[in-house]
């Protein structure tokens, strides 16, 4: 199976597709999902979705790493001309997952207790995101 | 095949599992292994298991990357009332692998030279981990 | 399909491999695509391959975030016999991907538009370095 989850997202932040990803499987039995996010400024992630809090922190430790380009700590960059968020994008989205694999066993992901999975987005603009999803 | 791994951890560190992960697949012909850890605080890696100061270093590096929430450059998280290495877990947990897949030839995984498989524990205190594994 | 893919460095930087591994899949329908790089000191990335200053900046960031341990802030670390781009070496292939997968459909890895497949090396010296490619 072979599949396209789309994400309409609101700026930097973490957009959880548990749901969706649960729903891709349902009814397929034992096998492998595979994702896949088909662009450089947004990341894959597996994370805590009890606490909101702990995405916040997520959220302020990758943009202390990684602050805007227009930052005095990261005047090296050069690719700056598609605003102070489109670099540090990159580099976060180099940083963090493209691809994520998760057994599936009777049609249900085994995720653990607290992992939800989210599609982390690296830009401050909405953007229209595209997750391939693979199941075998 | 769906097969459940547990290791249990005595605090932050790398735990080796490269020798479960080749059982798993002896005899298993061709074929592609993944490992899925189902936790939120401790991640799977690759490294080097020749020389144990490699696992020192990518300790002390990952502490200083992201020390624990009560060291001063870190007041800003708010994820804290379970211990000073538990934001951190999460943390190091995103930036370090969920999933690792490895392609497997003739029931051996093709691990090169000097690549072991390990759990990397984030967290103080002793806890039993689940990596779900899965070859096809 | 289990095949190696054999890529000769010649210091730190990114190696793209977007032509061979579209053309180990080409003729194959619909599958999952699975790279593994099997070494320790270099990694796989999925990044933009349109404006080549990216690739400068991300070189930029990984330098400045594990810098050579001759560098004064990076003294704490034991692991230097090997030279100065050894150890960070290990802490990059650390950071990022070992293994990476991406969904084929019609015989064409699913990649965006933007969206190329690098080999990071992460040593000074020029290195031969093997991919693990597995298709099914």
């Amino acid at each position: 199976m072979n599949r396209e989850l789309q994400i309409q997202t609101q700026g930097q932040g973490l957009y959880e597709v548990t749901g969706q990803v649960c729903d891709a499987v349902t009814g397929g039995g034992d096998g492998l999902l595979t994702l896949f996010v088909r662009h450089t400024s947004c990341s894959l992630l597996v994370q805590e979705n009890a606490d909101p809090e702990v995405q916040t922190d997520l959220k302020a430790f990758f943009r202390r790493l990684v602050p805007p380009s227009d930052h005095p700590s990261m005047s090296y960059l050069r690719h700056t001309y598609e605003g102070p968020d489109d670099m540090p994008a990159h580099i976060k989205a180099a940083l963090l997952p493209v691809s994520l694999q998760i057994p599936v066993s009777g049609g249900v992901p085994m995720l653990g207790t607290w992992q939800g999975v989210y599609l982390f987005e690296h830009r401050d603009a909405p953007h229209k995101r595209r997750i391939a999803l693979h199941f075998d």
